[in-house]
């Protein structure tokens, strides 16, 4: 079970470091959201900064970022920009739910574990949270509830919501989430695809966004920036633009519609330029690969999966845990099984890795033999 | 997966009977809300009925029957009329969980399955089910989520909520109680109980209401009445009197406010007269025992477990299942299994019982071979 | 402002009263809902009670309280029974509108005023409570709120609400409902109409349901039991049956899915045969006059206006409302005017009548000089 | 009534200029939140992006603007930075109001009109909308629903909302808010504050922060920066900080929480330091008594009352309305009224105004005559 909790329990056999530890990396690998915003992106926010522009998204880079958006999708999608990732991920269930339905996903979803419950509240629907292995939902998980359609005793399960890339660090294929979207839509049933780190899993995929979201028939998505180099905005995006007919109201009722509109705008155009948001993303993504290898080799430290995207999972002797987190903080994910999450974004650097590499075998060094 | 489905799908190798059928039984065993009114009940009802009286529970037969819960618990608890079960659960639950909590339970819970999501959109809270086996909660799957305590961006566990019976058919010693109430208060959280079926369980415990709710530790419950041979109406009982000082607004608001609210109190009372729903509840479990019994002794059926209150869940030949239904009607369980669902109740005969179990045997002799 | 409160403030000039008080009537003017159960209805349930049937409306006693209902309207309504009248409203209301939309009505709504904002929290739709006169709501009351529509930052009309009769004890005329229903759906809006005294305004005016809810446009309405003699129950009546499409779900959501529900439909059936509900809505209307002419006529009581159906306003003397309520207990309405609320019902007796008015003017005689 | 919609009804005696007409303003009149972002703000965000920082708050610069805001109230408030002021005003109600009780407000007040029902749904809350004269909520508005306190069937009064300035653009005095707050605190009512245009209603009273909230006894207000010349972000300052104890759940679960938080607080400790904050105020509210000024001495103007912030409201001929708006945009504000809405900002010039004022004669010389 993962935990945003920082305060790491005191461990009985806690590795006391003796040697001198090597300096730590400049850029923590906490989270993808712990680093700053890209220059081109503050380039564009200056230059957004020109006289005045009606609020609420009546402007002209409103009006870029949605096209710019369109043709990565080469569709005529609907484009709503909100203020963060909770809000995006209400706004598209909600325009897609009704309270007597169900939202089925993975135990493990963010809208499950890292919401504090947004959705639940705001949409009134039950939340139908699969166990899940790896992250994914497959489409035999979703037999279960499509018996309750049309008894009006049960939920009725009217949404399936998918992590792209899943909180465990995996990756959906793209005939994955064609399998689940087909399933779904056989039985009327809409698709949401959280992508918070959309990016991150087209360069895993090799393919675009086009092929992954548009031709899979996904529904209604979220378009993540803020972890992808952004100061903050995100997008929800409507693959069917029949399903937003009411998505501007849904988002301001949500409290997701940005009044100076065009300074979300402008992030959105400045990522996708010259492919940006893809770099960004390639670069991440590579440098998880590194992280793994290099923490990988240490004695003691055992890599749960080889990272898919930017996201590692590792084993550590549970005495190394702590002081390791008091060196360079990352965030733990399954005290129980003293595994933690380090995680790259498009600010990491090499010489990063490298020290936190380092770090780490200075730490393991000092745990006590078990 | 239970269905409440009607709709039997047709089975390639469906039975058919050749033979001359017994007749049905004059009572199915569908469910024990498809029972009738107690005689008892009926007289009380009509006893209630001379005169005004002013409505909202501000009458002598609400005092009466306020009484005689509390009597039943020997303590100064809460009571709150309400008009059903889902009502009553969305009442007890409303009153003790915030939005920004979430309700553990097992994901066989009726307030997950059978109730079409009403406490999830009424509280906004977040509903953590738990995958089940028996139907029981247990202290060490409330684990995980406490660790969620005290962060921003989980869903904050509020509220522990179990059904006594199970809707599994199975019961909670008074010890399994406690201890998950320990387990609950030692982190802050409140325990909620469906009773529903409480006199079926405390039947088949051998013990008293004080015993098992008011002393293990239950702080809010679910009384139930329909399934125990009234008309209509629950009760909310708070255990913790300070739990309760807003549930009047709550029921109010939850539309749970009977308006000739001595109708309901004066069921209560009769019930509670002379340990009559005791009684109801003895007898629908010893039918259900019997009717393991006769049904059990056919060549094809096979008991999932000994009942231990008034469910039978038995699994059949799949191709003599819709046929049965036709005969005498009950609820699938688990068709994917094969397993299906009798229910007892205190108007149960063993006339009937005889009945269906001869049914049960003439239509399974009518089973292709495999 | 009305005042459900019973705690009547001490008033410095109290009337005492030093004669003989003439007894109080057997049954109070508090409410309609003060009444206890019509003995058809009575017969009905005990009649209702032979013999096992399905829950949930899967019974032939809902098939035929459907048809008498539908019989009355002469159109396919879609007929769902509920519990009580602020659920049916909720109900009616859950099913028609979204959450950004509004629900427009007069601000002494019993949706407003009396439901402990029951509708408001199950839609989490904006209740917009335009100020009233007379308790009637009209078309051009509408107009400011019209010019929200198609933009986000509002609240987008979606209902019109109304109630007939209206808690002032008005009753709108068959034109009125039209002209309203007429103006809603010129802008899309749909048309909700609260009957909890639909009967006493049917006499009032001398139409048929038909003529009333069906040829004036009204889409959904709540068909009031309980004030017209049933124990309890409502229904929910969709005259536009395409508007019905996810009702059962919202009424299980809603917990107002009666388990034997052939206890309510029987009501329904008893009340419906030989026009049993007007006669007690005629009776009721009857002696509301009887009481204004009675009471009116003594010195110091001023009838704020002329029943209309079963409600009687009264101003008197403030010294003598309290001692006037301990004598024979009914709500004050307006202490700020010293207006109070007299309701008389299917079971109110001339007698009582005769013995209220005695027992007012023997108040008042009492009541120290200004 | 005010109106967002920018679509002008055609009006039948349309003026038509004919000479040649001034040009527009470089900056409109629109909205204060038409401006852009002040330059003192640019170079904090671009102060704030070096390095890596955790995210959500647990970061210098939010400790930062959180001590800064501390010190303009000299108490120990509880301060939590949101996206936007509508997210903001929910944030702030929803941790103080349980949804069986009420808001009360001005019909006039943003979160009735202009939130498209984003505290009614988030809440479940009732909001009670009192019809207001000149947009302030006074003390004996209260009355009628404090009778409502203690019975369950009514909402029960749990908060009164304010905004100051508020939306008429009249600004409460120091004594008014105290009057307000004296008469809520007395019945055990929560004060809430929409302080979206605080810093205009502080210079306009030439009083500071902890004179007009602290003092006065407001419990919990919206901190509004956008309409100061933030680019985004808000904050919701409790200042009582006991009321905030749910507050980081209530903030996450209506996805207020910024991710990135060390930019929304860069721009809270820029618009402090210095008293750039009122400065910009101060010019804001100068240049709307300009623009009364020098519009109102046009022929055909009428002024609707002084302008006490930086909002002008304006009579002008209804045929001039729309070709003005076509030469540079303003909002409608009651059309039926030929009312307007002129606002000014931190970036308004003085040459703006009187192009502006130019371009107001230039059309009214083109109005026909009556």
């Amino acid at each position: 079970m993962r935990a945003h909790d920082r305060i790491i329990p005191l461990h009985p056999r806690r590795a006391h470091v003796t040697g001198a530890l090597p300096p730590p990396p400049e850029g923590s690998f906490a989270s993808d959201n712990a680093a700053g915003v890209a220059p081109q992106v503050m380039a564009a926010l200056a230059e957004a900064n020109h006289g005045p522009a009606l609020a609420y998204g009546d402007d002209p880079w409103t009006a870029a970022a949605t096209a710019a958006l369109r043709a990565q999708l080469d569709a005529p999608a609907e484009v709503l920009l909100c203020w963060g990732g909770t809000g995006a991920n209400v706004v598209g269930l909600a325009t897609v739910v009704q309270p007597w339905q169900s939202v089925i996903c993975v135990d493990s979803a963010h809208i499950v574990v890292d919401e504090c419950g947004a959705p639940a509240r705001f949409t009134g629907a039950s939340i139908t949270a699969v166990p899940n292995v790896d992250g994914k939902l497959r489409p035999e998980a979703l037999d279960p509830y499509l018996h309750w359609l049309g008894t009006e005793h049960h939920p009725q399960p009217g949404v399936v919501s998918i992590s792209q890339v899943t909180e465990m660090g995996t990756v959906y294929t793209v005939p994955e989430i064609g399998a689940l979207c087909d399933a779904a839509h056989g039985h009327g049933l809409v698709v949401h695809l959280d992508g918070a780190r959309i990016a991150n899993a087209l360069v895993a995929c090799g393919t675009d966004l086009a092929t992954m979201v548009r031709d899979t028939g996904v529904d209604v998505m979220t378009f993540g920036l803020t972890k992808n180099g952004a100061m903050y905005g995100e997008a929800v995006v409507y693959l069917r633009p029949e399903l937003a007919a009411s998505a501007r109201y849904v988002r301001k009722q949500a409290g997701q519609l940005p009044s100076k509109a065009r300074f979300v705008a402008a992030q959105i155009t400045a990522l996708l330029a010259d492919d940006l948001w893809l770099d960004h993303a390639r670069h991440a993504n590579r440098l998880a690969g590194l992280l793994a290898d290099r923490a990988g080799a240490v004695e003691g430290v055992d890599i749960a999966r080889a990272p898919e995207a930017n996201a590692v999972f590792a084993h550590l002797p549970a005495a190394a845990i702590a002081p390791l987190q008091e060196w360079s903080f990352f965030w733990p994910w399954d005290l129980e099984r003293s595994q933690v999450r380090w995680m790259t974004s498009f600010a990491s650097t090499e010489a990063d890795v490298e020290r936190f590499a380092a770090g780490v075998s200075a730490h393991l060094d000092a745990v006590p033999p078990a």
